[in-house]
């Protein structure tokens, strides 16, 4: 390319870039993750989006790795992976220090990744995703209290018992009712993607795969099984009033081992499933140590957001700027900025005008950008050290001194 | 790979796995970094890691594009870089949308960037950057600005003016010095170039290819140009003691266009530049559309992070997590659950133990993860609702009701 020509503004394709409103919006949905998770006492850790591509070729489901995954040789000639999810990694780190770690652990990470898919509405090819684990607690208290975590995020989000369902089954069980049926026990995980793929492809063809698997035969369980029964019982005690039991529920990945859980919208804009998780007891297995049982989930930012625009649940935007200190003329710009450094030890946030420009254009650009309070510097101010702190939503004004600001604009914004 | 073999828990090399500790040390660096921005009005944006590899190639320094870039190609054939550095991807959102956004804009962001480096110790190929950068002030006025936050952050990380220095030099006010000597004027880039690594390569090298450039004279000047008195002046103003004019700097990359800078760590041990900034008036042309004034620094989490180890700042590590809730045994889980989800409204942060083990072995734990405090639930504590509340680092102990154990813990981590 030339030094003439013009570069494209576009970003590459089904990723997203984040101007400061949609990073807010972005910032409000990672905010009531993090604090849900540590207020569940959940310690974050962190990987990098490269991986040994091996790491993916073992467990996951096929799909994903055949057609899905980024994959690229480095200047090194190794097979590097852009992750296509998270739950591989964290199983690498628990496996590597398998000796010294005290379990159980309690670990999240809000981790991007990717996915090859072709361009089109609502598919993007990178997203952000909540991944919260429990490792070593053989129990049904792990299921219970990572969809504790789950209810509690949403209902962190604003949402209500209504807005959403929780579906739980345990694919051993389903396995178990599957296995009877098949042409060769070989075929359950052909048999379990097809049921995860039910709804996808409609009744006809399902019906005609499943005869290519099995004979033929189907009955539905109607009664969950024991360890599914006490999930939901104690999560009724725990107020999640919300939660049945779905006998097909699958999930796609291979590796799950047990209970398998899925949150769903229940808005007739929005009928989809939003997240889930489930156990995998036994996927340390692929490093060659002691496995360790596990129950996680992982919560994507953009069928969340989806939820919250929904159901009406996506907070406006307010500047993170408290203060936009304006100025009569340039000679205040020193004064400006060091009236700013005083206010910045008292923890307000603050901009200050460096522009010669009217003050009539000054307050409309800290209203553009949201920012609630200005001040003015002048001659007057600087002689007397008072300010008029005006709130720019209301225009109401007060006038004070340097020291009350803080306090004023804090009970304000609280 | 069969599912028979074992698969390495090494990640990818050169990149990093940050378990919890390691992720509080990084968060406390991105918590300092991002309050301080905001402190002084700067608000988040972020971008995707994934960029068009043509965006790196017209203005970046030429090393990184040639040799250190990671590209490859999708399976719909474009080629696609991983970001060597975060500029061009701020400037492409700026210029896409360069007649609606209201300037100055104040944006920052926290981001991953990866370069292809031969692996070797302290040379990573994934790192963090904080870049903070002020489009739309033609005057000092943003030098001086950034300058300060870039300041105020070394300062927030407990940094005395003693432990850092900010050197400063105008770029313009170097080539044209530079020009009078040199056989072509075009031959400028070079010249700056040769100067950037100056000290790397050491004197004798420095002139025998300066000879190859130029008619061979060298003076250093040694009174900074105006523009750079101002900048130095006014940060003397505001309580920064540590500034330099520093003649020779100029920076890799090939877009700055007038003042650039660098702060440099004064220890003994560790007397290297930290970071770096500049002012790039020019960089929106490239994308065709008209361009705006522009001063920006990135600061990296690897450097940032032998800075605080060399000087004895890293903080201790604190879990987020309050309070380890124990059981006598597993008949008071549930009411360990149900007392964690009522603590948990109040913002405290709690973990419950959920695994059939002796009391003490679960307050071992807790003490191993760093938890500060512990509660104990049997029959009495069901019964009363009371709770001794213990402090696990002085062994105090507090009989609590149930509604006096947030204020209590918060007192004692406040």
């Amino acid at each position: 390319m030339s030094h003439e020509e013009k570069l494209s503004t576009d970003g590459y394709k089904g990723v997203r870039d984040f101007y400061p409103e949609a990073m807010a919006v972005q910032n409000h949905i990672f905010t009531v993750m993090r604090k849900a998770a540590e207020q569940f006492g959940y310690v974050e850790y962190a990987t990098s989006v490269l991986e040994p591509a091996e790491l993916y070729e073992v467990k996951s489901g096929e799909e994903i790795v055949r057609d899905q995954m980024y994959t690229f040789l480095d200047r090194g000639e190794r097979r590097v992976a852009l992750r296509p999810e998270l739950t591989p990694s964290i199983a690498r780190l628990v496996a590597a220090r398998r000796r010294e770690l005290s379990f159980p652990l309690r670990w999240y990470s809000i981790a991007n990744m990717f996915r090859y898919e072709r361009p089109q509405r609502g598919r993007l090819r990178e997203h952000w995703q909540l991944n919260a684990d429990l490792f070593g607690i053989p129990g049904p208290e792990a299921e219970i209290e990572l969809l504790s975590l789950a209810s509690h995020i949403m209902k962190a989000f604003g949402a209500t018992d209504a807005d959403f369902e929780i579906r739980i089954n345990d694919r051993n069980a389903l396995a178990e009712n599957l296995t009877t049926r098949l042409k060769d026990p070989a075929l359950l995980p052909d048999a379990l993607r097809l049921l995860d793929k039910k709804d996808k492809i409609g009744p006809d063809e399902f019906e005609t795969q499943w005869r290519t698997l099995s004979d033929g035969s189907w009955e539905l369980p109607t009664v969950p099984p024991e360890n599914v029964s006490r999930i939901m019982e104690r999560l009724a005690t725990l107020h999640c009033t919300n939660v049945t039991y779905a006998p097909l529920l699958t999930r796609g990945f291979d590796y799950y081992t047990g209970v398998v859980f899925e949150v769903f919208d229940t808005s007739t804009e929005n009928p989809r499933s939003l997240f889930g998780g489930g156990r995998y007891d036994r996927l340390l297995e692929m490093f060659g140590v002691e496995s360790v049982p596990t129950v996680g989930f992982g919560m994507g930012d953009v069928t969340i957001r989806d939820f919250l625009e929904t159901h009406g649940l996506i907070p406006k935007y307010v500047s993170p700027v408290d203060l936009f200190i304006c100025t009569l003329d340039p000679s205040f710009f020193d004064a400006a900025q060091e009236l700013a450094n005083r206010l910045r030890t008292q923890h307000v946030t603050v901009a200050v005008n460096l522009l010669d420009k009217k003050v009539g254009d000054q307050i409309a650009y800290a209203d553009k950008h949201a920012i609630p309070f200005i001040i003015c510097v002048g001659e007057n101010e600087v002689k007397d050290r008072t300010y008029a702190v005006k709130r720019l939503s209301s225009g109401e004004e007060a006038r004070l001194a340097e020291s009350a600001i803080p306090e004023h604009i804090r009970n304000a914004t609280a």
